[in-house]
């Protein structure tokens, strides 16, 4: 199949581009030194191109995302990297003989990892980003709790997520060391074999950790491209220019493609066109203009602002080499 | 069902604001005078309340919206609001009896509804938003061409989407019938029975349009709800909240709940807590902070700042009487 024969919007993930941010990242992040998080592209066949460079872990966003990777026979060691209070779906997945941990961060996450049925937790430390994690100092007795109810504590996770995208990356790596010394002292008192956290923006200069919760590296995004990381773009939309009009009376020309809000995740801006300037999206629609004049019937690879809610728009990727599809893949780790 | 069993995030839908919306709407544009916007809700169960509400036409947005509303016995009148360069699936549609128009706006979308097999169109025209459209002084040239390929043309669309969410109505009032006198002085030229336009916005002012595309008016959102629109906020995400952190030496205490960027369309800004303020939105996370002090395990009903993009994230929307799940729904007009 070509590229021309698919119906768009279209997620592409460029072959080549997608297979040198693997390789790239196992060369630094061996085996489980990295535990790609899928949150970051929801598709259980690139987590098994991952799990072909080597990682055998991975870190879930969503109880969906869990049982989809596990159901994908990709559940050799899964962790919700996130704070639920109903774990029976969990419970569930472990049942079938894969290794499910889960974060914890009160008494009322550790209550419902018990009764959930999933034995292994780690305890979620909040070391800077206002959001889930118990502070450090109450780490170890979180821990001692969990252990008294009978749960295996393999760990602790943070995540340093307001420093990821920074544009200093001496200012990214200063930061970092603040707050992965937070996390090795709640480690001390925690005591297990792993401290997870870190991702795409921190996988070199987050040297705490004995594990990288990165996804974003895969597939890549504007918004981290600009953090001057040293992966590729691999993903863009598809896109057709449906319309066009021409410069008149000292307004500049335009053109309109099908692809808007409903096919990119707004919440880092606008996406890109190549070469082109973006005016605005709406429901199904991308207004830019372009110095190479676009004619209706062009197709346009749009490059997404934010890489893990884009994808979430789409049912399946592309995987393309120039303009020939080498492969599609269902994105099917969507949903809750 | 009760609420409570349900998993979060979950688009709820309370039963009697949308009724009520779908009631008052009905009543000051009957029957043909709306032809309601499927892109808005994207559910055919939802559109057949419309139906019962004496709307027998829809305006879609994407092929995939025509085909669905088709095979749910909701073709009766289906226009796609929208230009494409490939209507072979649109000419399957009216094969199977239903009835097709699509917009046209160039020479190219005009051949493309011939080469499918679409035999009735509308003439889009260009009133203000530089997005599609022919030039208000070109649409009868276009009619003349589209009639001469043997296609039925109907009449002329429009829309004045930029003036939907000005806050002032009398400057939304004013502004849009400098864009409806566009319309009429295009329609003079191309004729046809329908004049087609006009939002949940400009619903009552846009007096030019034989028929009001309104869609967002059934739902609402916190954007249509500042232009102080007469329709009540009938959608919510329910979520719950799953980790709180207590205030500390003079920094606030915040609360998260789990629903982001994966659960709501974000283009228009941040959701709203009602008696909260929103701090951030993460992929899968919500933080906030409340006068009530929000206990883990509390659920929280958001308000989403844009409907249709929101709505494009979720699966299913339940019907809500408070607390009881009276039915759930299928979005089933997602993707492309």
């Amino acid at each position: 199949m070509r590229v021309t024969d698919l119906t768009t919007p279209a997620l592409l993930v460029d072959a080549a581009a997608l297979e040198a941010n693997l390789a790239d990242m196992a060369a630094l992040l061996p085996g489980p030194r990295l535990r790609p998080h899928v949150k970051a592209h929801k598709t259980t066949a690139l987590a098994a191109r991952q799990a072909a460079h080597g990682h055998r872990g991975f870190t879930c966003a969503t109880v969906r995302e869990v049982e989809g990777m596990a159901a994908a026979g990709l559940g050799e060691d899964l962790l919700l990297a996130n704070e639920v209070l109903d774990a029976r779906r969990l419970g569930a997945v472990v049942a079938t003989g894969a290794r499910v941990t889960v974060a914890i961060d009160s008494q009322q996450t550790l209550r419902a990892a018990v009764d959930g049925g999933v034995r292994e937790v780690l305890v979620d430390v909040n070391i800077g980003m206002p959001r889930c994690g118990v502070a450090p100092e109450r780490a170890g007795a979180l821990a001692d709790d969990a252990r008294a109810a009978g749960l295996v504590v393999r760990g602790v996770m943070g995540y340093e997520g307001h420093l990821q995208l920074l544009t200093d990356p001496g200012e990214r790596a200063r930061l970092t060391t603040g707050c992965t010394d937070l996390l090795r002292a709640a480690h001390a008192d925690v005591g297990g074999e792993v401290v997870s956290g870190g991702g795409t923006g921190t996988h070199r200069m987050n040297t705490a950790c004995t594990e990288i919760q990165a996804g974003s590296y895969a597939l890549m995004d504007t918004a981290y491209s600009a953090a001057g990381l040293p992966f590729r773009q691999a993903l863009t939309v598809l896109s057709t220019v449906v319309s066009t009009t021409a410069p008149a009376g000292g307004t500049p020309g335009w053109a309109v493609a099908d692809a808007g809000l409903k096919a990119f995740g707004m919440d880092h801006g606008n996406p890109a066109v190549p070469g082109g300037n973006v005016w605005f999206c709406a429901d199904e629609h991308l207004v830019f203009d372009a110095a190479d004049a676009p004619r209706t019937g062009d197709r346009v690879r749009v490059v997404p602002a934010h890489v893990d809610p884009t994808v979430a728009l789409h049912e399946r990727m592309h995987v393309v080499d120039g303009d020939e599809v080498l492969d599609t893949w269902a994105v099917d780790l969507r949903g809750w």
